[in-house]
């Protein structure tokens, strides 16, 4: 324990979510008692028309990014 | 808050999921008390092999389906 | 299907649990084209030390609510 | 109810999943008294650079496998 | 790998939950090819008036057991 | 986005959580890119008969732990 799930926009690199995953692990064994063998981290990408906040898609965010 | 995950049969159109993230954004602020702008809603899109009820698969299902 | 999973602070009432799972159900429905007896929804209820936007616990952002 | 969410590496087939989803089907209304009809399993299924233990993605495990 | 989340009704024994784990994990191991060690199982239990099905809560369905 | 959820045994204090949730957005805008104001992560608790690695619940491994 723990299992963690990132729920994220699909477009990480490997070496992102290489990185993410070491991180996490850490924070949990330092901060939550966490047995380091035992965390689990999943990274559960979706397209940018299945993420929502405010109740707009982030596809329909983006149609005029900021600088 | 709230944070909703949707687990789905692939094939909704982005409209759909559009109208559906909006639809259930304004569902929990209306009866849950939340903020809009702190409402997440993810969907994690399944293929029919892997989505089960009844301890069926889907793709089991729709083999005769019914009119 | 759908299978949805709403993570939320504790503190709804089963009412208005109640009208949350029957509209989003519905949404689900109308919007998704989901068969209704076989949407699911549940909802995981944490406390506000269990909850954090932007890095930042919900119990700490309440200490000066905004009226 | 219960809701079941598998988080997986992807290639399993199609029949592999049959089985899982209805041997567990079986076991959570046998062990767990579950109505069978209201038994819903997912499987969620990612790739190796996308699942972790012990702080390392399954990818970089798998660079010297046991035989 | 890999990760399974069981939402269901809280009023389970410990030992149901033990038959389950162990039956699920051998499940896991014997049909998926999943390494036994490495197969997470967690219970996340709620209560009847936070479960729905059909768009109904389960507190609401039980006013009325079929016996 | 991301959205996390942290399914871990019960027992962590706030103060733990406040500094996991915290470092955890870190990682992730620093390592993913994401938008801190975005970030969401939830902690599940869970008794110790609720979560089971390699078949067997944790409160069974706990009977006789190692020094």
């Amino acid at each position: 324990m723990p299992a963690v799930q990132i729920t994220l926009l699909e477009g990480r690199t490997t070496e992102q979510k290489r990185k993410m995953a070491k991180r996490i692990t850490d924070v949990l064994v330092e901060d939550g008692g966490a047995n380091p063998a035992a965390v689990v981290v999943t990274f559960v990408e979706v397209p940018r028309d299945s993420y929502a906040s405010g109740g707009v898609l982030i596809c329909d965010k983006q149609q005029n990014p900021p600088k």
